[in-house]
């Protein structure tokens, strides 16, 4: 896979991007990975790649010029323009089937904006608006790395457990049962005697129980569409109780 | 405000946080940041701090001893623990209110977990749990500097122009409208005339409207709870009516 990421802040991309799991996609030749100063490409004199907004008001705006001269740069020579993608607080939610698409393209272009916001005729050369949540960031760079590293990892080869994604909260449509490691005590907290049987029958349907119950918990929104088995029905009830009783 | 966070890569702070408008908080005082590898504080002789899962399973979790030992030295001649933030997907998602709640804090505290998981006796000194959405990244650090950055942003005297934070998308309920800076025209693409009309009544009702446009057709649930104006009912009418004819 090929990302080029258009940036005023380069090294904002030198740590995250070079480190841990995507670093290691790029050393291992998965991904071809390239952050452009788009500033090298304002035709202005003075460098310039803002300008204060028409109809007046705070903050700057990015300019078409520089970042259309990047795009034609980044493009050149690629069998076609690829996905273009803008970090935007009024973007389509990213999420984790999100994630799984892009992680399908040959090429993803990231243009990250700083100041006020852009010039809208920016978009017109844009595919995918992207927003992260219902925040707001100084820039898009964060939000490129984000979307970045959850894609990358779902490259093949990537993760060295391939099982790893597979077993991730959201791919099963139900959040992540509890993990327990060494020691079997600390400060007095105990790791359930269950995961310590060796009964794997027995464990397998405590952790399905406690995801269910983690879900109906925190995010009963999740389990709206949800198919329920018949076995997850009676834990369900089961989790009710239970909680009730807690309270 | 002192913001503490617990990491084994502390180098992928150092790009985005001490650059731009973090950097800047820090270098003006507004913000003491501190990484601190927790990999120090671990007491085993191979210096892990990860061990595999009770119960059997693919990956790694984090261990209590480390990160417990790394909130204890960073807690220490702290007049209260402070905040301890988890990032984590099955937590609260993460909003521009909580960013505002969290920018009051004197002290924060996040915890970046890697691998596969979290040993759950962690979240026993956890404050708060912390999602960006619905999607899987490789670790915690990405996260944290996301929530990091769009609560620091809100500290008095960081953004150089306040009125830029106040006119963010999501304080005042609406997308905001487009933005257009120089040239006026660009490969066909021309500023709209009301943003040049130096009129700044109609320029003002021309954003409001865009506005309302840009929410309607991006984010209806936004303007579930929204309280309209009379003249907002009115341009939302006028909004569908064109967006019909668009059609």
């Amino acid at each position: 896979m090929k990302i080029d990421v258009l940036s005023l802040f380069p090294e904002m991309f030198t740590g995250p991007m070079y480190q841990s799991m995507v670093g290691n996609a790029i050393k291992n030749g998965i991904l071809d990975f390239k952050v452009t100063d788009f500033r090298q490409f304002t035709t202005n004199k003075q460098k310039h790649v803002d300008d204060t907004p028409y109809g007046g008001g705070a903050g700057m705006l990015l300019q078409v010029q520089p970042i259309f001269a990047a795009l034609d740069e980044v493009q050149k020579d690629q069998p076609n323009p690829g996905r273009v993608i803008l970090l935007d607080p009024a973007g389509k939610r990213f999420d984790q089937k999100m994630a799984e698409e892009l992680a399908q393209e040959e090429h993803l272009t990231f243009i990250c904006g700083h100041y006020e916001g852009y010039d809208e005729r920016i978009r017109s050369r844009v595919t995918d608006e992207i927003s992260l949540g219902d925040f707001v960031l100084t820039g898009g760079e964060l939000g490129a790395m984000v979307v970045i590293d959850a894609t990358v990892r779902l490259l093949p080869d990537v993760l060295g457990n391939r099982e790893s994604a597979i077993e991730d909260s959201f791919s099963t449509g139900l959040l992540e049962h509890p993990h327990y490691t060494r020691p079997v005590e600390y400060e007095g907290m105990v790791v359930p005697e269950v995961l310590r049987s060796g009964n794997h029958k027995l464990i397998a349907e405590w952790r399905h129980k406690e995801s269910l119950r983690r879900t109906y918990l925190r995010r009963p929104d999740m389990l709206e569409g949800y198919e329920f088995t018949k076995q997850e029905k009676i834990w369900l009830e089961e989790i009710k109780n239970e909680e009730k009783q807690e309270k």
